[in-house]
Order: C-alpha cells, then structure tokens, then sequence
C-alpha cells in the first residue's frame, strides 16, 4: 500500500492506496473519485472503456466516505487536488458507507459538534488539528533542547489551584478530590530537583463562561524556572513562542493556506515583544479616550485595544496584586503591584500566556493565603517550598488552543481541540 | 550564572554556581560543601585561611537544603561528586533552610510520600523522575518521525471506557460526567482524518487495587492505525520500545548507574520479540506443572512464568474474548478468541502493553455492547465510525509508569510518576 503523501516517487507506476471517498463526479464514460487517505488527497480517474462492468459499476455508485481501495497508475496533474492523479484499473469496496451526516452545505454548529467524531475529516478541521499537533512537539522540543524535564503534574488534587468555586469535584473514594485548574504549584516544587522544569496536560475551570475563548477543558504548558526573575521569565517567553510561531510557518505551509491564513502578522512574531506595564497601558488608555480605572483587570476589550498599538505580542506587566493571583511575587518598586506579565497576542486573539516571578518569601505568601480565604492546610506543602531552601523563581502557562487559534487564524477556540468540552458541551 | 553541568567548561576560570546544599563537612579548617543546582552536584572546597571570618562562619553553618550561591575557581577531580571541584573564595546565601524533614537514613513509605514535594529532590527520585521525562520526549520523536497526528482525547467525558464501576464521577453543571479511561474510542475516530494517530496522557482507574502496579491516575500512550492489523500492531510495538529502551540507555547513563541498573537486559531489547499465542502458552503452562484453565485471563504470576521463558520482552496474543474488553475484533480463525496481544516485559515487570485490531463491523460490534450490559446510547458515537466509512484499524497503549519502572529497575510504579494517586494517596 502507498501513501498519498508519497505518490510523487511513484509516477509513472502502478500503485494501490487506500482510504476515503470525498468526493465523486460521473460525466459519461468517465468518473472523477477523489480520495482522501489521511496523508493527502488524490483523484481517481475512472473510464468505462478501460474497465469491467463491475468495477464500473462499483465506482461510480460510491457514497460519500465509503471505505475503498484504488489502483491505477500514477501521474502528475497541477490542477488536481493534491496534485497527482491515478489512471484506475482497478476499485474495490472495503465498506459502503450509510448516507453521511455532514455535506458540503452549511450545517449549523451544534450539529457539528454533534457530529465531531466525524467533522474531524473535514478540511479545515484537519489542518487546523494539524497544526495543533505540529505546535505540541514544537512545545516539546523547544523546551527538550534547553534542558527542561518535563513533571507531570497530577489532576486529581486534594487541595487547589487559583481560586475555589470554579472547581470540578469528584468523590475519591471517601474524600472529595478536585480537577486540577494548574499544575505549576505542583511543578515549582521539581525546581530544587532539575532546575528547569514544565509539565503538559489538560486542565480544568468550571467556568460557567460562554465566550469563544472558553472551554472547560484545556491544555496548558506550564514551564518553571529556578533563579529567573520576572525579565528572565519573559525573555523565555518571547523565544518560546516565536519558535512555536516560525516552526508552524515552515511545516504547516498548507495548512495555513486550506485556513486562508495570512502568513504576514505571523511573520513579524520574532524576538524582542513589546513590553508596556500595566500602569503605563492604563494611562494611555485613559489619554486616547478608553476611561479605565487603575486597580482593575483588563478585559478582552481593553487588551484588544492595547495589543493594536503593536504589530506583534505584546507583554502588560507588573498588574495590581488584587487583580492576579496569591502566589505572584510583590513588586518591590510598588508593593500594590506584582511581578508579572500577560502577553496578548494580535488581530483580537488576546491573551495567551500568563506569568509571574513567584512569591518566594514564607510569610508574605502566607499573608496573601490568608487574605484570599484559601484554606491554609490545603497549601502546608506549598508553604514548605519557602520553608526548605526557597528560592526566586519564575514561570508561565501558554494556553495551546488560544495559541492555536491565533496561529491559524480561526475564531473560535473550540475547533483547535479534537473533542471540545463547554458549559453545554459533553459530547460525544 | 554557570549551570553545574557546564563546569568542565570552565575549568581554570573562577564562577558562581547557585543551588542547594546536599551536604556539609567540616574538618577543623577544610570544610566541603556539596551543591546541586538540578543540573549537577560540585563540591565546594572552604579553607578558613583564604575566606574572611564572616564566609567561613556562613559556610560551615550551612543547613541541609539552605539555597546558596558560591564562587570560586573550578578544577577537575575524579574523586569529587559530580568528577569537578571549586577552591572557594565567597559563599552567600539565598535562604536558610529549616530543619530538613527527609534524612540520609530510612524513612517509612508513607512519610517519603507525604513529603513528596520535597522527596522529588532526592538521588533516586531525580534519577527515575529524569528518565522518565526522557521517555517522554522518545515517545512523541518516534511517532513524530513515522508521521503519527496527536489528537488529544477528553479527560471528560458523557460515559464510556473499557468497564463501569471503575469510574470517577464529576458532576458537570448538572449533568454526570466521568473521568476517561482510556482514549482509544476517541483517537479511533481520527484515523481517517490522519490514518495514523495517537494520544497521550493521563487516564483514571477508580480501582481498589493496592499493588506495587497500580496506580489511580496514570499515563497512557496511545497510537492506532488505520489499515494496519494484528500483525502490523505488533510489528509497531516492538520497533517503538526498542526505539524508547535505546534512547534511555543513549542518553540516561548516569541515571541507571545511580538507579544500580543493569543495562545489559535492557541491551537484548532489540526486534524481533517472540510471539507466543494465549493457547499456545496455556499450553506450556500446564505441562511445566502451573496449571491454568484455557478461558481464564492470565495474571502477574502466569505474565512472570511466561516472560522467564525469553530473554526479551514477549507478545502474548489472542486471548479469549471474555477475558478482553469488547472493542476487540473477533478472530476469524477460532471465534471465541480476538485478535489482540499484550506485551509482556521481563524481569517480572509484567504487562506494559495492551493493544488490539478492532472490531470494525457494526453489527458485531453492537452484539459485544449489547453482552457486556454496556449503555448503547453512549456508544452510538462510537458505532458511527462503523457506519460511515469502516476500515480494518489497530493500536494500543503503553503505560508509561510500568515502561519506566521497568527501564530504570525500580519495584514500586509510585516512584516513577511525580505526584503519585493511590486509593489512600490524593496528597500533597
């Protein structure tokens, strides 16, 4: 059997691939089968004279997504999809395919969803998931070859992450147990073991929010640094994500184009990112007429408002303390502010990594503990960190499917996951 | 700042490393400090005659675990930790460790574990932990290079896995979620967008075992194959341990010497592996004197008896299929066996593969949901793939905390997850 992608060393020869029907054309005598084989796409040509009636007949009865497998030789066609075409000798049925649910027509988006175990062979379903996984060993790789060892962290936690009372709770055998919203408390305690660390997973938020920027479930990459302050952190950033950035532009090239996606503003993604604080960004806002008030968070709005000042990501750091989280650690220039950064990507997408300098000091990690109400006990081991050798440290979490969406241009990040999970949303 | 394992570049020159304290001795005006950075251990040589009073007072009242950096010149020793020494001229500290819970002398299980967050840092446990992180990276290059498409599957999920009554059950917004199993069902439904595919990361058993093999919450690679059968499965799986095994050994030297393994059974693990069929080993079991009913699943004893009859890890194949979950295809040369296979690692390692061609008929498929009392309605997703376009497919998982116990030589599965979840163990 021969693969799709590998037809160009076989022109000339005879050869059989197998796989899918997207499409079939029957003018007269002759019939056009467009195959898709999971590697690419190839067009069958089929005439009458040249062969049985049966194979004939088979081929131009075929329903769409019927399973076959087609032999003929192979030759060079610009204009036909994927770029080869197949001279058929030969068609034979591996399984018919019942009427298919999703046709070349609008289907509205909750029938899709419905159907997702099978709008994933639709075209820009498949490049865009492709891209997803070329973006995933990018991930890996970027961070392999800098020494970084990957710790998984767990998603059963008995304790906690950013905030309660977005938390999904599961009874683990007589104990209640919580999904994790992030694994980096957990992660920066492998500092002291291999100094660079990440861990990869999927996590969770019991989110009752409905924006196309929100799933339930969502991976995230969470890197940690041992004695990297907040600059480090985001020089770290800037590399990383334009790695990830130019490793989709040279592999993903036809991906992109199936997405439309204009390869120009990905182009700009390089090294070094603007860098704005957060009271600097509130202070223009104010002056080109956005009234915002210092000491809130940015919104969506807001951030698209900041990010269009610049032609690639940019960082807003150092943010008010009670608009981020506990553990982030307390600017010493201005202690109502924390070290810290997002960076917001362009054209709308917004933000796609957040990331701190982590508060290294026992007691006022405590202190803040306390003023969020979270449950000390729950945090005993985290404490300890600050106990036993603490250390500055800094990390980041980059979440793949806003960083995925942003890449390939697409609206909504529910497509840039193979199963999404939503408020509404459970299945299949 | 130099990282640890960059010191023999640095041979000559004077540098500032920055780390923990693994260990302090002082003998009357000499004293030694062993410092890890996460990248390496140096000794520091201190001599009270070329330090002020304030450094040598600092440095010879260094607690375990206190986070320091020293400068000093560094030259080669053989017989030092890490093979280089530095002659010491400044030591400051970062952060003064409390007395440190974890001890060079034995400590119970159950506290080791309690004290993960700070058990991680330990010799053995960086040692596993690395290799492991190591296997990672092999895994996603091995399927990266043979073109496999990552689509990762739902951790929630409306239903479904292999067996009820071993779920964790979540509600989400009303509805009854439950944590994946596995994520072959999902990943299957990728094939004929991708052909060849795999997911991989954590999966939840909610099951009571207790064993040394057993873990709540573990990781699970899982490719699968469009057009590939039984035989092709098989072929796959033993070019990807192979693959994963010599990638350790290449690049984990220091860690199996550390872990006091043995690489020369590690260096037999090279295709191909021998095949034994379920019937042909109940067979030989029973005339080597264990008796073992055709019919019945094999367990870790049989697996051992087995496995210490090759030198390699070995493919057991065709099990009975009662013994085997319903997704596997009916073997049609003995139908009351299927066409599947587990891999059987040696040195009493046990199963570290499960993998099968599926059921790729409906209707058969449908009659072994229908057996096993299964709610039909959360398959029907499952089925469709069985309606629109069947193809012959098959894969399997490989966990990876048994891989890695195996690999590095380790008894307990626990050590070689970071953060392991056992029915008694959510924390820390």
């Amino acid at each position: 059997m021969v693969l799709v992608r590998s037809l160009n060393e076989h022109v000339g020869t005879t050869v059989t691939v197998s796989g899918w029907v997207e499409q079939l054309r029957v003018h007269g005598k002759v019939a056009f089968i467009v195959l898709r084989d999971g590697t690419g796409l190839v067009q069958g040509v089929l005439a009458k004279a040249e062969v049985s009636d049966e194979v004939w007949e088979l081929g131009t009865s075929l329903t769409q997504e019927s399973t076959i497998r087609f032999t003929g030789a192979v030759r060079e066609d610009a204009r036909a999809p994927g770029g080869h075409e197949m001279g058929l000798t030969d068609v034979a049925l591996v399984s018919r395919s019942g009427e298919y649910p999703i046709q070349p027509k609008e289907h509205g988006v909750e029938f899709l969803l419905d159907h997702r175990h099978l709008w994933l062979r639709s075209s820009l379903q498949r490049a865009g998931l492709r891209v997803r996984s070329e973006v995933q060993q990018a991930i890996h790789d970027f961070l392999y070859e800098r020494d970084f060892v990957r710790v998984d962290t767990p998603i059963l936690t008995g304790s906690i992450g950013e905030s309660a009372g977005t938390l999904f709770e599961t009874d683990y055998f007589g104990q209640k147990a919580f999904l994790a919203q992030t694994g980096q408390l957990y992660v920066e305690s492998a500092c002291p073991a291999f100094r660079k660390v990440y861990c990869f997973g999927p996590t969770f938020r019991a989110e009752k929010s409905k924006t196309r920027r929100h799933l339930t479930e969502f991976w995230m990459v969470e890197p940690e640094v041992a004695f990297a302050d907040s600059d480090d952190n985001m020089n770290l950033q800037e590399e990383f994500v334009s790695y990830i950035v130019a490793r989709a532009l040279e592999r993903c090239g036809e991906e992109l184009e199936i997405l439309e996606r204009d390869p120009a503003p990905l182009e700009l993604v390089v090294p070094p990112f603007p860098r704005i604080s957060y009271s600097e960004a509130v202070e223009r806002l104010n002056a080109e007429g956005h009234p915002f008030e210092w000491g809130n968070d940015l919104g969506a709005t807001d951030e698209t408002v900041i990010s269009g000042w610049f032609d690639r990501p940019v960082f807003i750091y150092n943010y008010p303390a009670k608009a981020k989280a506990f553990y982030m650690k307390e600017n010493p220039e201005d202690t109502r502010t924390v070290l810290c950064d997002d960076l917001i990507a362009p054209e709308g997408y917004g933000e796609i990594i957040g990331g701190s300098q982590r508060e290294d000091d026992h007691d006022r990690l405590l202190a803040r503990i306390e003023e969020e109400g979270l449950p000390r006990e729950a945090y005993d081991w985290y404490l300890d960190l600050r106990k036993f050798g603490s250390f500055p440290h800094s990390g980041f979490g980059l979440g793949l499917e806003r960083t995925v969406a942003w890449i390939t241009g697409r609206h909504h990040i529910r497509e840039l996951i193979p199963f999404p999970r939503m408020i509404n949303r459970l299945t299949p």
